[in-house]
């Protein structure tokens, strides 16, 4: 079997098989999404939450890349593409009702968010108003030429 | 202003104002629900993912204990009301298109799984199967009553 694993310096956590019940177990919604995160190894910060389809997480687990569905975009969107913010998958989690999908990565460039920064929960409620707290930390024009 | 807030314990972000902007900054879907994230401060654990409407929120800032939305009951779910495993909320975040809760909880009684594990995300993908990797810490049948 030929994956993309090797390639992509990613862990193959599918076992070669991409159409079998593991992917079945998972609680696709009307639209056959589920939610997934991104959680940080190490400093186990949330990157960032976006959508999977059948094909991206069957994509993830056998390359050990990120593959989100973009709604906006109508279509896969492997994580990195146009930024090279690659988020490299080390693990696969379900919830105990299978709707939502947890990848431990390693996030390249240090920056998920499209602002430039760390993470896409930059904002943390106080006295009543949502308030960015963390840092920029790359101009996003600089990042998506 | 009373609240909630100090006899449960926990601390009010929302600066008394429960009707204001910070809670329109939210992405409300279709059905005026946002995703919810509750994770473990110290341990940076995700426990659980769930949903919440604008008053679930809304207690949850004036309360600092989470509240959600259940879909399946069609009420507000104090998390802990029947369990005892009440989540005292440190800190909410907004994630940057706003569609996102993420809070950082202490988890009382360290059990935040209708199974009776710390953390719903139990199930690890492992050769292309799901697998149990964390230990039920306390029989369900002995916490719903």
């Amino acid at each position: 079997m030929t994956s993309g694993a090797d390639q992509a310096g990613g862990t193959d956590m599918s076992g070669g098989n991409l159409s079998e019940s593991w992917l079945d177990a998972v609680r696709w919604d009307a639209a056959g999404l589920v939610t997934a995160i991104a959680q940080e190894l190490g400093s186990e910060r949330i990157l960032m939450v976006a959508w999977m389809n059948r094909e991206a997480l069957a994509q993830t687990a056998a390359t050990g890349r990120a593959v989100y569905w973009s709604r906006s975009r109508g279509r896969l969107w492997r994580k990195g593409e146009e930024s090279g913010h690659v988020q490299r998958v080390r693990e696969l989690r379900l919830d105990c009702d299978g709707d939502v999908i947890l990848m431990k990565v390693e996030q390249q460039g240090g920056i998920a968010c499209h602002t430039g920064r760390h993470s896409c929960f930059f904002s943390r409620l106080e006295d009543g108003q949502w308030v960015a707290v963390d840092p920029v930390l790359r101009d996003p024009e600089t990042i998506y030429k």
